[in-house]
């Protein structure tokens, strides 16, 4: 195959505004950085590394709420600085983008708490700071506390938070896409007109969740709505990704069923009108990389050395301690005993399991389908695997050590890409975030994409298109195979 | 008088994250650059230029609406960029700070809009990159598109918003202050505790606006609470100001009235148990600096010739346009033939005023009492009167030109302050915003303020103090004088 037909790979540093983001406990390692999160110089130096190494983007996760579940309260997660403290992800992006001038930036927001009048000048205002570099991963948010800490009693119904979520999209694409045209602005200094009253429309939206008058407070930036990313693996959720989503961030346990759920969201984009092959995919792949056999093994051990089986019960939000268990336990016992929280337990937790082995999962640094540890050219091949074989177009870039991860795979990892022709030798200049993925030309939303149609304001008074999703059904319960959990929790993470 | 006793003056420069802030007109110079305004680069130089000069800080209003009651509409603001097109205010001041080390940062968020939990992360993951140098202007909001945007069918009443913004205030100051004790982050690496969990609290916040269950995402930061800023006329904004403000932004239309004001506000600080020398004044002053008269009137007169009335009328929201009338005609046959808008004509446009009269009003580039055109020497008088009669503390410069004006003020006006004691020759390293403002040490809110009694977490649970002002008035109408009405207009901007 000629390189040029050979796919090329994405590649996102996995990051969050926090210590411990998804692999826990790692933050004590002499070579980790973590604690320096606050500073701004940690973002600045690792942004730098990061278009030293021609990334394409940092994609920040983010929650707005303490886990709080396990143990029935926060303190594990406090001591394990398990994404807490954090801090807002969008402030790094305008330090980290004067330092790098061509990496792109996806970071977090919820539709379930944010206004999104507000919310769509910030973005906005981050696209012309970065002059086109902004991505933004759309979550409704799953955490208790996080809608405690907005006036909820609890978390709304799951597919009614994607409904939710439907609308403020066409929210949105309205003030980005429609309401000020092309060539509103015009500059004339001698007939002192700044713009064109006759080009900007208020988007008088009036629906269920919104009422928003508009006009949009920002002009027109580079890519107008910025790229859209989101992680799901319920059925409203792919739903919503196949209308709406640019990139998805997925993952799987074996080649096929990644591949299964690849062309399942292909097959709804497809019916939402688009190109599939115009949604990207992204998996959150676990790297570690040496010279040699020993390096790869030493480190690993390393590695696993540190993990925190317990703050990884607390990100699951698990209901039961396995750690207050004698290690011979079996899952059969604790659900005869009826263990608070007994009916939490995933139902892959065979019943002949025995705690010692839940645990020595959770200590496991494996990352599923995503993960490899070896040297370079054992690296490039499963990567080549997961490009050709499982169908997606690149990496998330979990991080056991920062800057140390980054580095070993730019140092290592990407020369062998470069060889092989799957990894970019340097940035095209003047590159939108957009353009990186979709190609020269296409900064802007693509014209089969259910947003461009607001570029129209004779259509900002349809009512939402529903998606297509059961009125009652919700099916994002915790009813979840312990893979499922894993997943789910790198899915989650990055999806929060 | 010894140097060490005079009052120093502090400056920020008066700025909006947009075209036409408050001067409106001066876009179309040939030496103004507000065009560039969606470029980043325009505000680093800025922020260099201004700590070049050893300025406090940048203070930017904000709007989050259009002002569109003028001709009914938002077309005069779109042709003269009257605050539309903006973008968000806060994004712009991590790129600054990457480039000015010492320079303060003060910002515009309403109580009305925004969710206090995410803004209280937001404005904590601000002063950690700034390293403690960020201030917030509290605003309640008061544009009826605003409102619109938010899915309001018309303005919140005055008074009733200021309720709001003072349980706001309690929610955050439990946030900032409390739910975080100072030792709380011990990143003890033997023992793997980042965070000692017995010393972060929910703050369990419940009063009739806001529900809020915490804990605070944000370990502390250098000034917890960031400085806190207010602009203010109305009585009930006056009382919350008593209580919560550190910095107001004030006016009046002589020494008399100013000192009044500042004496009123510094009474009622005191009636709420602070020092009132402790709560600090700073008007927006307009400056037109020369080397010699000539160069003065020719500054004058140049910017004289674009100033823009329309805008001027747009920006206060007049629903009479009398650019439409001869000149020749009077408030009284305007009265008497009620054209439309007439009853809300401001009461001191005397009867007898003709259009033309109220035209070239707003047509001067005069500024009221805080206006000087002069030599360095001329204007350092002033603004020492300023400082020792008025009692203010110091200004907000506002800009003709970008970076005209700053760079003027810094060329000719701080040599000569410097020469009279009254102003810095360098900053002291690694100030905080609240230190440069109430001396070394001072990082934290002073313990004096309401704010300090919610770091005992004890008091988390206390109903918020209701303000000193009747539950049913409301005496922020429009019955304002023209000269009220240009100070509201500056007043409103700045808050806004």
């Amino acid at each position: 195959m000629a390189d040029k037909e050979k796919k090329q790979l994405h590649v996102n540093l996995f990051e969050m505004n926090c210590v411990s983001h998804i692999i826990h406990g790692l933050w004590v390692h002499p070579d980790n950085n973590r604690h320096r999160f606050n500073d701004i110089e940690f973002w600045t130096e690792l942004a730098q590394l990061l278009e030293y190494g021609t990334f394409d983007g940092i994609f920040l996760a983010d929650v707005v709420g303490a886990y709080d579940q396990y143990r029935g309260g926060p303190e594990t997660a406090l001591r394990e600085a398990l994404q807490i403290p954090n801090n807002d992800p969008f402030f790094i992006i305008p330090a980290m983008a004067q330092v790098a001038k061509n990496l792109g930036f996806g970071a977090t927001s919820s539709t379930t708490y944010e206004p999104p009048f507000s919310f769509a000048r910030r973005l906005s205002t981050l696209d012309h700071i970065t002059k086109g570099r902004v991505g933004w991963n759309i979550v409704t948010s799953y955490l208790p506390n996080q809608a405690a800490n907005y006036g909820l009693d609890a978390e709304m119904p799951h597919d009614e938070r994607y409904r939710i979520a439907n609308e403020y999209l066409d929210v949105l694409y309205k003030l980005w896409e429609g309401s000020w045209e092309e060539d509103a602005v015009i500059q004339d200094l001698e007939h002192r007109v700044y713009t064109d009253p006759s080009k900007v429309h208020y988007i008088n939206h009036s629906g269920p969740h919104f009422r928003v008058k508009g006009p949009h407070l920002s002009q027109p930036s580079r890519q107008r709505t910025p790229v859209l990313f989101q992680a799901t693996g319920s059925n409203a959720g792919k739903e919503f990704a196949g209308r709406h989503a640019e990139v998805v961030f997925t993952g799987g346990g074996s080649p096929e069923a990644v591949r299964a759920n690849v062309a399942d969201m292909r097959a709804r984009a497809a019916r939402y009108g688009r190109n599939p092959q115009n949604i990207k995919f992204l998996a959150g792949a676990g790297i570690i990389v040496g010279k040699d056999a020993d390096e790869v093994s030493a480190k690993f051990d390393n590695y696993k050395r540190y993990i925190s089986a317990e703050a990884r019960l607390a990100h699951s939000q698990s209901r039961i301690d396995y750690t207050a268990f004698p290690e011979t336990v079996t899952i059969g016992e604790l659900k005869k005993r009826e263990v608070s929280g007994y009916e939490f337990i995933p139902p892959r937790y065979r019943d002949e399991q025995t705690v010692g082995e839940i645990l020595a999962e959770l200590r496991s640094v494996n990352y599923g389908r995503f993960f490899v540890a070896g040297t370079p050219d054992i690296v490039a091949d499963r990567i080549e695997e997961w490009l050709d074989v499982d169908d997606i177009d690149g990496i998330n870039l979990v991080q056991y050590l920062t800057p140390g991860t980054a580095r070993d795979f730019i140092e290592l990892v990407v020369p062998e890409l470069r060889r092989r022709g799957r990894f970019r030798e340097t940035y095209n200049p003047g590159e939108t975030l957009r353009e990186r993925l979709l190609g020269a030309g296409n900064a802007r939303l693509l014209s089969e994409h259910y947003g461009a149609q607001f570029r129209d304001p004779a259509n900002f008074g349809k009512a939402t298109e529903p998606l297509a999703i059961p009125e009652q059904n919700n099916d994002a319960g915790l009813e979840l195979s312990h893979h499922e959990f894993r997943e789910r929790a790198a899915a989650d993470s990055a999806a929060e």
